[in-house]
């Protein structure tokens, strides 16, 4: 078999516990990404010799490269200097240099070198010890039948360092170029979406096209891949017209892009401002537009009114409505949006009331049931939904589908489905 | 070679590209750990059936039982399904039951189900399902040469309770006892607790100790293995002392504990209520106890005053007292406290002010200076922090903060270091 590709080999009992979370394996994907490489498996084994060799025996069979982190500490439980001998098939051998090189550094931090130390010094035979910049254990790298191995430390900011400066310029590059795009949709169903591009998401397609969805926002991820930077970059350009052809309607932004980024973005560029009434989503639709840089100039205030005492003192709700109609109902929605934009003085309003559980659920108003209603310089617009999450899924669907009504009507697009509207 | 253990199986483009960090692999992990399984690997591969396949077999090789997620999506590139089939070596087949579960759940949201949800009812003969209470994708469980294979949902939340209902109660729970005990501390740095709980860390002992830190939260996790339950229970339980009789002070929750589910749980206890004003966190602290069921009974209600104006017509703040000493400073956050207090009838109230950054700083008050008050019956407590993190982190650590001040409050401790207090 010819040898291709990347293995991503992660090293350490915290991580099979699930005690620690792998972040180092996708930075590194994301690295070898940008260089065109193609990871073929990320693998996360536990602090013991046999299975890091068996691991790396695995990687051997069909990748021409193992990057891996962790277990080149110096104690007890740091196996995979002991792991790379064995698959070498070659003795450690304490390296003077090294020994020399981790004195320096224990030297300039004005601490004593222990004995134990020394044993970051050892490497398989023929094996090269790869510079660590910001931490003592030096990282490792050998080659054996065709596939070269990249071991760094498990600590993300020497792991990082050492990637950047070792191992990322020795590797191969340039005649296999990846570029990536995602588009970010909401409001569509992932089956609909699915429905819509099918031709495009072909297994060996180029560019791929893949869906992941997040608290109800789809992003749409093309992966475009060829030796010619210009021609794959015009790969990647068709597949994305293609998809914004299909689904350009649902398309709120790409790469970067976040929902309340472009709302805050489309009321900024329309010199607007709203005002927030949040009961169900408690302040979460405000935290997600104050989190963006330049909120000040469109936010006007948010009212979190959770108890009905606040629906009724901040926001002028009739305790009557509330009464008769129930602090979730249309009613209540449309008056907390007329009410905080009117009292704030702003252009819009977004107002939000929901039962988001476990506990408040009726027949007719399950748990999940939820009312929008945003106010404009042109009446009101309102929706219900019933979601099936959990309480902070619930809220997290009904702060995305209210940023969902706002960023439509911003945007001079059709409101969501079964959106209802009054003057 | 007797089959034991666990593979821990993830899949997905958006992992082996690094564009998602995977966290089912490792909350998986942690569940089995729970009921005593031992965690040989986890495997994550893209998106493609043959890549699927061949870690399927591999994990078979050693594994009884394989435990995997993601790729259970209505659309094209989600290959899961057809790779379980493949690996089974049987056909898949529309299960009629399950057409008509998925099209109730869509019923149930009024949503039409598109003919692509279709693709969720397709098993390999002799699979069975496994019921998804939040979602419309099914998992899929089936038995090949001695290895069982549960298939989840990518969908952290769908992955979650399905786990949870219909996987490791199929389990076998091991006579090998991993106990686990969290305590989660918050104003203290992790040096300061690494040194005082030092003598515990070693690493061989029993339980093993070690720290975590999220957003100024830390949290020191005790490990405990054995054979026998009830000696594994009190070898946790001794440590457990040991550190609470070392940081007790600073220690604010255990396990699934959060900083705002034991301030809304002491004010609940209190029958008391409390009012927020909020400016850089931006109705963040709202969102964080309206998450807590239960939150109705305590939180009157939340101002989001970002904008200075709202300052003034919502918590009266004075605009010469805004002029003369800033949006930012300790007679503002002072008011800010006392009027969202009184204005609500609330026993307590908090009050954030801040530079959230990335503008907006000076030389006097740099990006990441904040502000909180806090009133009480009693009357005012505020402190000053400089943060130096991102806007996000910024407002995150002031949330904390103010949560840390009520928390101390509540539970009747000293405040934190460099409150002040005023009548």
């Amino acid at each position: 078999m010819k040898k291709n590709g990347y293995t991503v080999l992660s090293v350490g009992d915290e991580l099979t516990l699930g005690i620690t979370t792998d972040t180092n394996s996708g930075y590194i994907c994301r690295q070898l990404g940008e260089i065109g490489g193609t990871v073929k498996r990320i693998l996360t084994v536990p602090d013991r010799t046999e299975d890091i060799v068996e691991a790396l025996r695995l990687a051997a069979r069909d990748s021409a490269f193992v990057v891996m982190s962790g277990g080149l500490g110096p104690t007890e439980d740091d196996r995979t200097r002991y792991a790379l001998a064995e698959f070498r098939g070659q003795p450690l051998r304490e390296n003077a240099a090294l020994v020399a090189e981790i004195q320096k550094r224990f030297d300039a931090m004005n601490r004593p070198m222990s004995e134990s130390n020394k044993i970051q010094a050892l490497l398989p035979e023929q094996a090269q010890a790869l510079p660590n910049s910001c931490g003592t254990a030096p990282g490792i790298c050998l080659e054996h039948e065709g596939t070269r191995v990249f071991a760094l430390p498990g600590v993300p900011r020497e792991m990082k360092a050492m990637l950047e400066q070792s191992v990322l310029p020795a590797l191969p590059r340039a005649d296999n170029f990846l570029i990536m795009k995602q588009l970010h949709l909401v409001g569509v169903g992932e089956s609909v979406i699915g429905e819509a591009i099918k031709p495009l998401m072909k297994q060996d397609a180029n560019p791929t096209v893949g869906t992941t969805v997040k608290d109800s926002i789809i992003t749409v991820r093309l992966v475009a891949r060829g030796s010619d930077k210009d021609e794959t970059q015009a790969l990647c350009d068709a597949g994305e017209k293609e998809v914004r052809a299909a689904l350009g309607e649902n398309i709120f932004g790409q790469d970067d892009d976040t929902l309340p980024g472009v709302v805050v973005r489309l009321l900024a560029e329309k010199n607007a401002t709203i005002a927030l009434a949040e009961s169900c989503t408690g302040g979460m639709i405000a935290s997600l537009l104050v989190n963006i840089p330049g909120a000040s100039n469109v936010l006007k205030n948010g009212i979190v009114s959770y108890a009905n005492e606040a629906k009724t003192e901040l926001l002028g709700v009739p305790a009557e409505v509330i009464e008769e109609h129930g602090a979730v109902s249309k009613e209540v929605a449309i008056l907390m949006a007329r009410n905080a934009r009117e009292r704030a003085r702003a252009d819009y309003s977004l107002a939000v009331t929901g039962i988001a559980g476990p506990g408040g659920g009726t027949k007719d108003k399950p748990v999940g049931t939820v009312w929008l209603a945003m106010a404009t310089p042109f009446g009101v617009s309102y929706l219900r939904r019933n979601f099936l999450a959990d309480r902070q899924g619930n809220r997290v669907l009904s702060a995305n589908t209210g940023l969902t009504l706002l960023w439509r009507e911003l945007a001079g697009l059709a409101p969501p489905p079964e959106t209802q509207h009054e003057r």
